[in-house]
């Protein structure tokens, strides 16, 4: 009689940082639990403090924060909470970051540059992360800089099937910058085949001291353009090719993009563009200041939801990310 | 002629981050150097971009950055600029952080709490961080948080003299809190021997349902009491304190702490308080906003630069740390 | 049919090295199991060899050391049998050392000494330790020193209640060194708010050249002292602050300390002073050599036993060191 | 209700290298389950390209792959597999090289070489396998190499157990090489005591110019020698063997190896050898250019199949490795 | 006299693999040394052998290796000469993979795949490599795969000079891949601002059943087509672009590409295919059956070895990787 | 001017632990130098504390210690010297342990067993040490076990010098042990090529109930015996070793050994013995208890000192481990 013999049995704990309360809780609804409670506030310096309320220990926690501005300060909560989860004694910690932040900083453009995505997922593990759920990254060779399993959800069935429905006219699919025009082809072909444009920013060789030119490359004439970008910070390259699609003879423009950064200008910008519709999707949290008329918000919950369930499951989520 | 050889030669560089820009100034003007020109600023959504102007390729570079509010934002922007020295080939990579972030989270003091000091130890190592100068750590045992040398520098022979100096009268040391009455005990010996006393916040047990007081243990009476702590936060701990020292019997009270972190009503409370003077270094940045007629504000650039010249010049830093 | 699936299981195995199987034995009974059978023993030039005798593939082991004198051999015995374990596919390998070894070094209080505490945490984390239960840290802050979780028992609950049934006097806590007052403030509050004090080594001011006397700050006059330290070592301190509480003008003491080390002359010291009673615990063993009269031994086996408990069934422990 | 339960469950999934597919098969079929479906296939430039068609997320994987040439082909792709595997969220990675590759470069023979053999246990190790079942390795020591439990499973109990109901005549068993006696020794034991003898290769110190011999230590007269060793590559130490066994008076000799490397020349050496038969078992695969008449095949796969079943239940593997 | 003291002093050396030896001597004569002479085969089993004729110790050594077919062999080859310079104690170990093996394997492009070249990264890592020197990156989020500096080459500026002083006709440049346009960007900048066109694979939606069709987006017509790709593998993709440029009425097509991979029909295709001249890099050795007429191979020996110069001596490389 | 530069400079320390002081200052010596002062004493419990009196701030230390009985007492006290140098900012630690501690723990002979000399390894790691210098390791793939340089010091040189200078007679070189003959194979060839025995222990097979027997298998009638190991712990296998050789027809005997353990009854046992002599090295420390007539003392010092001296000066070592 040396060992003491019991049954397994694993358990689901959702947390949420303070950026997107709203978000997490469409979540762990979908789940059909509630979110664990959690204390959470500045210090008077702005240092953070984090306490679980309940018992963490051999359960499967999964750590939802959303990465909207103050960007830092989201990121630093989501990795003292990922520290006080590993010395509770979590089994699994997975973080959920619908933004991937500093996703742009990907590379570097120059010598002497941070490659700050690359950083944030070494923070990660070194905070206690086992693996991390995430939507729509900027680039996919994100996925490479953790070191361990990334579960990558795509947005674009939601977010495509939403302007199939509403929009069955003749579509073109425009992207705003040459460089993603492999993933306006995904959604060329989700919309059934439809025609490929990209924005050609260009100086032209014959006036060469005048500015950049935004030239629609692609047939976009009589048609509705479908202007897709995983993320919409500012606006003001989404808003000048929409102009630019509707100066190459398109009859109408709808922007879609999963992320809705909406930094500074950003929604009088829309909200004053040719843009019939503005279609995102909740990964970032999206407060009154930032609603405008045309703007349309679909839920990511029950995606993030339907992952997590997955994971803790051990099912496969290759179904949610492969397109 | 299989090899090339040719000399060694160290080269030093200072590069500091936004947070206290004038005393990196003072540093380098200490060092007889100036700042390598660096572009630090935040994209729309609040990222941050580094990029140094100038090669630090296999140079013994330091980076110094203050950590007041927004700390997490100053603390990220700290780690980014050694994830870019890492990158761009720097030899050795030596972080400054005089007032060290998270300190007071140095364990766990309830379950499910974060250990935050050293995550933040482990972080600065994760980006690529090889050493660590810090000065006056809130507990000393921070510096076994991080898996390589610290420089721990201390601020009291600074401080110690200038009330020496100023102070020829009869004094006391008293520590505000019963558990950091070791550090008195210190400047009780720097001071050449003076009383030492500590407040003990108690209830009156003949009256259990009434709130704590403060009551000094020690001889005050006649004295002027040099209150001691490592930094000033709100200010509620320090002023109480001087309040039951004078109603002790004392005959004044001075303020003396390394780091100003004057959270909220802090310098209001201490501009009304019983204090004569208060007295603080430059860990921390004082802005305008900040200063007020008993604040007597000493350098610490002279101290930070002697330990980066003889960690540059692999000299003895010892003496800089010993009381 | 590509997978074989089977229900899941957990079983729990206790190993106990040589240093205490007095101790090991009280809390596999308090489990109702038995320690695994274990082979150890020195080759002839002292190397230790370990092997054991059943199978701890997939186990959920739990290894017990005490280190006291040989304090070495007992922390690399304790470090071979990870090593044993990690190679024998133990599934996961909880240290259990009630007193941490070295954690009186756990800071540099001076320039180039090790900081030993940290050193013993990263050698456990090599070794292939994935987490650790302990009693009575010298100071909390060891608990950031291991990159995993750590289970902080506290003893006290059991000493201050065996206090308050046999001395239902009037008590005063006293600390026999200020920088420990923290824990005797916790012992006030746990032993109804009784007086507090402290005892300061100072040199007296009017005679310098005079060697440092004991001073109790704090009132103690008519009452029992109960003295409190986490450990006894040779006694000496926590003699002279026996005698320095009589001198003040207490009706009696008694010690009251976690960690029985009485190295050298402490139990003589112990059974000529003027405490009336000792109280210990047996996170170290006590050999027949090291009881005398006055001594008063409390089993910390049943909360160990409460705490591997929980660990091996995901319950809280935090009830278990939360004071 | 902040907590989702269920029960564990675990699932033990098989897959393999395109090495030696057969043994792959082998094994399954003795675990009575089937492989899982994978595409493996070269890109034009000859890197590898592997995926998984079925989910192994929260499995117990095993990935066989045998290491035979073009052996650092087949280093790499398990390589890739465990890194699929990694990404793809298996719960556990056991890799199973029955013939651990680089074995032989288990040491610095000469300054400024490799240390092949611990390579790649860190390689391993890197890619993310958490464990390795291994047969004969070439010395033991390679076991302490990887940072993590090695089954280090042994074939003789096969071996010897056809050698003995085959060959009861009167034996002796005989090591080709000085350095591997201890092996030759478990032999001498398994076969129930029968004499031991060695190859030592010698120049002959009466005539210093000539070259070395081999020579037969220990007496074989009259007896069937048993040549034993962990594999044979190009076969001339082993015929050599076989020759000075003849040589020195033996009747017969028959040759027994783990591994069947069978490079270059091996093949015809040892059809055309004084030996009378040759076993070997498959842990390297033999294509039908490798087969000859004297050659007996042992299949390796009940060994490997018992062990992966002990390890996925959590049972003891020690029965299945000791002598 | 505790110390011995003496002048520091660096030395470089350069050693390669058996894969390209001629881009090394190369380097090794722009440089003005010559390669450490090594000993590097195979043993009859395949397992590869290194050693090091002269010592490396206290050297800063770069290990240039090709990563052509057999590219695992190639990579086993680089990984056991790092081992080896490891534990010769070189004081600095930089790779060289002019084409960086498994560099389009660097996301997941389904489920369960690996990323082949964040595993190279680590396996390089492993091996002890503390950086690494590349050229033309398939996507430069690899450089963030390792953990340590890169220095990124870009052939670029050498390809261009030669386009544009022997083509001074009117130009256009063309992707022959939507999702590389930004590197033709970035030629179509370099020759002066030349328009730019990218090829777009698609099905004609309005006959659904018929395959895939090139179409060129943007404007050709009249111009000489400059194709260019950071590699040719087989050849297809870039000769189906050359037709389909003349189609769209070009007047000539060059191809320029940094990497010659070309296996398989790769030769054929590109001799017989309309493109008028195919210019190259040596990153990749061509040996006489990959030459044929229309071919121009341009040395990549006189960057790299410029890289390895201002490496050693701490110059900025910057330079050298800016566009 | 953003930089300061000065010329690079190279410093050695020699720092010793109080094993084997005497070894320490022949090195210091033969290097001339002296070791740099510590403090190293026990605490009452049995705690080490150290602390080195000078800066090694910059310096190159190498850290010898000797690992005899305490054997884990001298293996902490190592450890912990690394840990100080470590935080007190040395440039490179070399660890100098002349007897590899734990070596013959080299592999799990049986389950359930550690492999305590790559838990050694490690710990060493941990600690912060970069390299180890040691002599004669009982198994060459100890080397493997660390992960960096090992320079492996081959004492044969001396030893066999001296023996071929003192006994020009008739030699064979006798193994004690079959597992162990290699190591003879290269005295025989060291010798000039003089007869090789080893000592086979076997049962008579004729008598299989009888007890084993020690036999000289190989010529050593007529001839001085040299027997040689690689250490000498109690002296039970290699005086009956002495014995056999005797009973084989030897004219006498002398006994090799680099690493005299001398543990329990070896020093009578030998001086007891038909051995004329017994030569050893001073790896570990020869009290005078451990003294008696017949046994010659040579020094490694000299051997240390070179390798030393090349490692600093970054020299070639591989002349001193080649045999």
């Amino acid at each position: 009689m040396n060992e003491i013999t019991t049954a397994g049995e694993k358990k689901l704990v959702l947390v949420s940082g303070r950026a997107n309360n709203e978000l997490a809780e469409q979540v762990a609804e979908n789940l059909g639990t509630e979110l664990l409670p959690t204390d959470i506030y500045n210090f008077a310096n702005g240092e953070i403090y984090v306490r679980f309320s309940e018992s963490v220990r051999g359960c499967d926690v999964f750590v939802l924060q959303s990465h909207c501005a103050p960007i830092n300060e989201w990121l630093m909560e989501q990795l003292i909470m990922v520290d006080a989860l590993k010395r509770a004694s979590a089994k699994r910690i997975t973080v959920i970051a619908p933004f991937f932040p500093y996703a742009r900083q990907d590379k570097k453009h120059r010598g002497r540059e941070p490659i700050s995505a690359r950083l944030v997922a070494d923070l990660y593990k070194t905070a206690g992360a086992d693996r991390i759920i995430t939507v729509d990254l900027h680039t996919a060779q994100i996925q490479g800089y953790f070191d361990g399993p990334v579960d990558h959800l795509i947005a674009m069935p939601i977010l495509a099937g939403y302007v199939k429905d509403k929009y069955p006219t003749e579509l073109a699919v425009v992207s705003p910058d040459a460089g993603r025009i492999k993933v306006a082809e995904n959604w060329s072909n989700a919309l059934g085949g439809v025609p490929l444009a990209f924005i050609h920013k260009t100086r032209d060789i014959t006036r060469p001291n005048e500015t950049k030119a935004n030239r629609v490359v692609g047939e976009v004439e009589g048609r509705t353009c479908v202007l897709v970008d995983d993320m919409i910070d500012t606006g003001g390259t989404i808003v000048q090719a929409a102009d630019a699609c509707m100066a190459a003879g398109a009859t109408g423009v709808i922007v879609v993009s999963t992320h809705a950064v909406f930094s500074g200008p950003a929604v009088e910008r829309l909200s004053n563009s040719v843009a019939q519709e503005v279609i995102v999707t909740n990964t970032l949290p999206l407060t009154e200041d930032k609603m405008f008329d045309k703007l349309t918000v679909l839920s990511i919950a029950p995606l993030i939801a339907r992952a997590v369930h997955e994971v803790f499951e051990d099912g496969s989520v290759t179904s949610l990310f492969e397109v």
